[in-house]
């Protein structure tokens, strides 16, 4: 079957690589049939590409190639990219995209779009690069009700916070590390202050609980605010500090969805995730804590999962995939800090009697090198709403969620 | 839409239960189909529960009714549960079975005879209990080579390893203590010498290449000679002992296949799994190392995986769920002692000098309270069989595979 690459950065050659690569394992998913890349769309030139005569600049190339029934869509950003998406599905091709942020986006109208036309609009790779993830959750998990999603969905952030858990080193020495080594962008923004994580935060959300949840109902904070003085006191518990994108239900009709900075103890599966990789962890009521670990980018991981998708299009070339996944609502993720209960970690100057007169006994922590007028400890369970109004009148250094994870 | 039971252990009790408590998830599945219990086949007689009039003990009730199109086996055994899972497949009912010891002796059989009558013959939850692999490994990895795959599939012999690696119990106490807990049975040896995780190891193989391996096949060692003396050392190299199922890929006509204890080293995802907890690492060579994390056994975990194959079944009720895999030969699963590099743990009474003399430079390990004529190291890679000879002589108290996963 002919099927053509929009997009020939990084993932987008991946997919030509994998599929070229592939050809036997790909064949024994698909019963028999081959893969053959047509035609690659991309605005530049790559002269000397043993793929030359397949390029083309002209998007009409490929949504008017009758005998092209399937496209990877690795260009990024919304835009020209959800146009010829919605073009595409619309005349009946599938589509299978590794565009977070055209997913988090715009996910309900290409569902509705392939949804009316028949095609498939599938995106594994957009969430957690190589792992499998939407699949296990909207096909392994179907038994359970969801009651939470717990992830490291970035791997720039994760590799930054490791370097400060395990080298001691700074933020902004661990961000140049990430940058010369690739892990990070020159401008890090979407990175370290948490957007990409948010955009996989609306993606899994989506799919656990069946309403669409956009980027900008998703609370983020980033990582920017960690010092390795943090670092030290949560190590003193027996913690680490990880970006985790949450999801919890509340009920039919509402949900918490953040992503901010968060205490895991060591024992959960998330303590351990080192470097560059991504974990997911979702809780079932029938299952129990599952988890989904690997590389979370990355050219040939990523390329690995927007192949997989694209076999299982030509497999179900005339049938459709069932994704149980409409619009949401304006109301329909909840503020958390109103409604979520969790223990919180918070440094400040303070003295233990203040701290013990606002939160009663409370778990102090230290670290190497305290001022005798710093404190740290970890609360009880409370709102975010309650903790702000007992720490009226304080001088606040840091708090940072602790997750039940 | 209606389906039996077969087996009212905890398995099959928690199949009906999950069914029950969960139809508003499963009509998501199913595109809007409910799924009722309409027979349950089991021997005995389960007086006041509240399924009474659905039990029935014999099994033609079940083959002959048309209206039943899905069976959950939760029989255990070969047999009857082979020639009543061969029988409801060719009369065209898919079958869906927890059941690793059937899977593992009779899989190809069975796979032929549903794909003779069309009909679907699932097995997610018979390795890794709720965990999802097999729908993963099979459809999600389908752009990828697999290079090996490496599991701690047994809940049981993880409880043990984990309570003398964390709280310094003998074997025989751990052993019994997971008994008191229900987590071993009262004749352990299934668990404790690597059968139950040689089945598992076998389905896994199967799927990972597509060549039957039968438990004959797989070499298997359980965790009876682990002592705590060998636990420290390996603590000393901050490493933990684990009991694993590793599969390697060879050539196209041969694999290794075997379980044994290992040594995993810490910051391997395998290194943090504990308790009752599995997990299976495969590698592949465009994603690198996924790992799938969760409760291996247990009655909601497990019931829950074959909910899901159930709700598979319904969905793909005319059609062919297609698995690439089938008989595989004599010579088929390579000699690992002769074929596969790797290091080893070693423990002997011995001098440094007589090692150093047949293994060259070496990694030394120690512990409190080691003799001083007792030695214990981490050698070179190596076959297991040049390990063997170069030990010729020593007296050696024990030796354990070091994994590279």
């Amino acid at each position: 079957m002919k099927i053509a690459v929009m997009g020939y950065g990084t993932v987008g050659s991946g997919v030509v690589e994998v599929i070229e690569s592939h050809q036997n394992t790909i064949s024994k998913g698909t019963n028999g049939q081959t893969m053959e890349v047509a035609k690659i769309l991309d605005l530049r030139d790559f002269p000397g590409d043993p793929h030359e005569t397949l390029f083309t600049k002209d998007f009409n190339d490929i949504l008017n190639d009758d005998e092209i029934k399937v496209v990877a869509e690795t260009m990024g950003g919304v835009n020209p990219a959800f146009d010829f998406t919605m073009k595409l599905l619309k005349s009946g091709k599938s589509v299978v995209s590794s565009n977070k942020e055209l997913v988090a986006q715009k996910g309900p109208e290409l569902l509705r779009a392939a949804e009316e036309s028949g095609a498939n609009y599938l995106f594994e790779a957009s969430v957690g690069g190589g792992i499998p993830i939407i699949r296990p959750m909207s096909q392994c998990l179907i038994a359970n009700n969801i009651e939470g999603v717990a992830g490291i969905l970035n791997g720039t952030t994760n590799f930054i916070l490791t370097k400060m858990i395990e080298d001691g080193m700074t933020f902004a020495d661990a961000l140049k590390l990430a940058q010369d080594n690739g892990f990070a962008e020159k401008d890090p923004t979407a990175d370290v202050e948490g957007f990409d994580a948010c955009r996989k935060v609306c993606i899994l959300a989506s799919l656990a609980f069946g309403k669409h949840v956009y980027p900008n109902q998703v609370a983020t904070e980033g990582i920017t605010n960690i010092t390795l003085e943090d670092v030290s006191y949560i190590a003193s518990a027996k913690g680490v500090i990880k970006l985790l994108g949450q999801i919890k239900y509340i009920n039919e009709n509402k949900i918490a969805a953040f992503v901010s900075p968060a205490v895991v103890f060591n024992g959960s599966q998330l303590a351990s995730v080192n470097g560059v990789n991504n974990a997911i962890l979702v809780r079932g009521d029938a299952v129990g804590d599952v988890c989904f670990y690997g590389p979370g980018a990355g050219k040939l991981p990523t390329a690995s999962a927007v192949v997989a998708d694209m076999v299982d299009c030509v497999k179900h070339i005339n049938r459709k995939k069932f994704f149980g996944w409409g619009e949401g609502a304006e109301d329909y993720v909840a503020d958390y800090k109103e409604c979520l209960q969790m223990p919180f970690y918070v440094r400040a100057k303070a003295s233990e009697n203040k701290i013990k007169a606002a939160f009663g006994e409370v778990k102090f922590l230290s670290r190497i090198g305290q001022p005798s007028d710093e404190k740290a400890f970890i609360t009880d369970i409370m709102t975010q709403n309650e903790l702000e109004k007992k720490l009226e009148g304080f001088e606040v250094i840091n708090i940072i969620k602790v997750t039940n994870y």
